[in-house]
């Protein structure tokens, strides 16, 4: 944890925050805090800065905090990704606000298994725990927003082109696919397939809604790689 | 796993192999493979190609294997890592594999903790085990060299000159940085230091020695994800 994430709700006064819940126990068992210790903060949503330890105990610590840098810039990309496995949820989902995406698009597709749109770890509790992890790595304060797509052919027809706007969108295939191209500044939409990859159908109907396949050479990437790879070659 | 990675020592004959271990658990429980079925092969360190299975059941599995293609091409990095938690040990190494990296230097630093370097996570038998997952993801055979540099003043001064030769070396770092080349195909030495980075005295030591600061904005990345970054961002 590189930064302590604040919400409205710690502030008991404006520049006095009490925390209690897990994020106590990191300061406590992690980095062994004490009192007059400084700490990077940023308020959820909202600027970051620094904080100044004044109690510590089991139960509370009360922090005076200064809130005047802006976060890091955010990444000009939305991902479009098929709902990965409940188990690799948590760490692609760390993953994108670490990269600092702020667009994300959970879709369906064939190899999904119908289970997972069950999972526990969907429910905005799960994931907003998972994206706030990867927001405190990075020191971020801004939240991405996650969007759940249960079909795929209405996602594609309906609601694929209001996403893309004028912006280049990708997906990794390694058949009908045109190089890597180079990494710009633009906005873009990178969409990347389950496990085991999109069926071809699934793949035709992306490219006749103006998605173009690119190549990401002849290794093949766990889905969390693949994110962190394309993102990389795709965007600054 | 997308291919199944063969050793010598399953071949009982020129183009048979017989599998009795984890592999077959795989094979029975993950991918439900019956006689006849098709698999992605490889020969550790030698070509890849394609096996059938002739004979599978709970105690062996025996596959008819033909080899003749190349594996998939290494790239020209070096990459020298600070000795990560032995909890992250296992996906970073894993990572280097499925990336395609070859030559891994684990080195020590003032912020590794002394008890890192006696995890059993560093027994070859242990990262062989880690380096494998990534080459059957990556469907790759050529197995990554690990070396290990305990003392950190050592390494830089006897050691990293013959790592480097006449390639460009980095370290990530965010003071005393120039922005981030463009990526090339040319071999290139790649420096990442352990959470909380490295010590001032380290990062002039490296410079000292011909190591080039660069900057890598204003996020701060977990280990693994700074090396897939850095690795997508300097090499092709």
């Amino acid at each position: 944890m590189n930064l302590l994430l604040l919400e409205p709700c710690d502030f008991t006064d404006k520049h006095i925050a009490t925390i209690k819940d897990h994020r106590l126990q990191h300061l406590n068992k992690i980095l062994s805090s004490k009192v007059g210790d400084t700490l990077w903060v940023g308020l959820l949503n909202a600027q970051c800065g620094q904080a100044v330890i004044q109690h510590i105990d089991n139960k509370q610590a009360v922090l005076t905090v200064s809130l005047n840098q802006s976060p890091p810039k955010p990444l000009p990309l939305t991902i479009i990704l098929a709902l990965p496995r409940p188990k690799m949820l948590r760490r692609i989902m760390r993953n994108c606000a670490e990269l600092g995406i702020k667009d994300i698009h959970l879709i369906n597709s064939y190899k999904v298994e119908k289970s997972y749109w069950q999972s526990p770890f969907l429910h905005d509790n799960a994931i907003n725990g998972y994206l706030k992890e990867g927001l405190m790595q990075a020191k971020d304060t801004i939240m991405p927003n996650v969007h759940f797509h249960k079909r795929f052919k209405p996602f594609v027809e309906d609601t694929l082109t209001g996403i893309m706007g004028e912006s280049e969108t990708f997906v990794a295939h390694p058949y009908h696919a045109e190089a890597m191209p180079a990494a710009s500044h633009n906005k873009r939409v990178i969409i990347i397939g389950p496990e085991g990859g999109f069926i071809d159908y699934e793949i035709s109907l992306l490219i006749q809604h103006g998605v173009k396949a690119i190549s990401m050479g002849e290794r093949i990437y766990r889905v969390e790689n693949a994110v962190t790879l394309l993102t990389t070659q795709l965007s600054y």
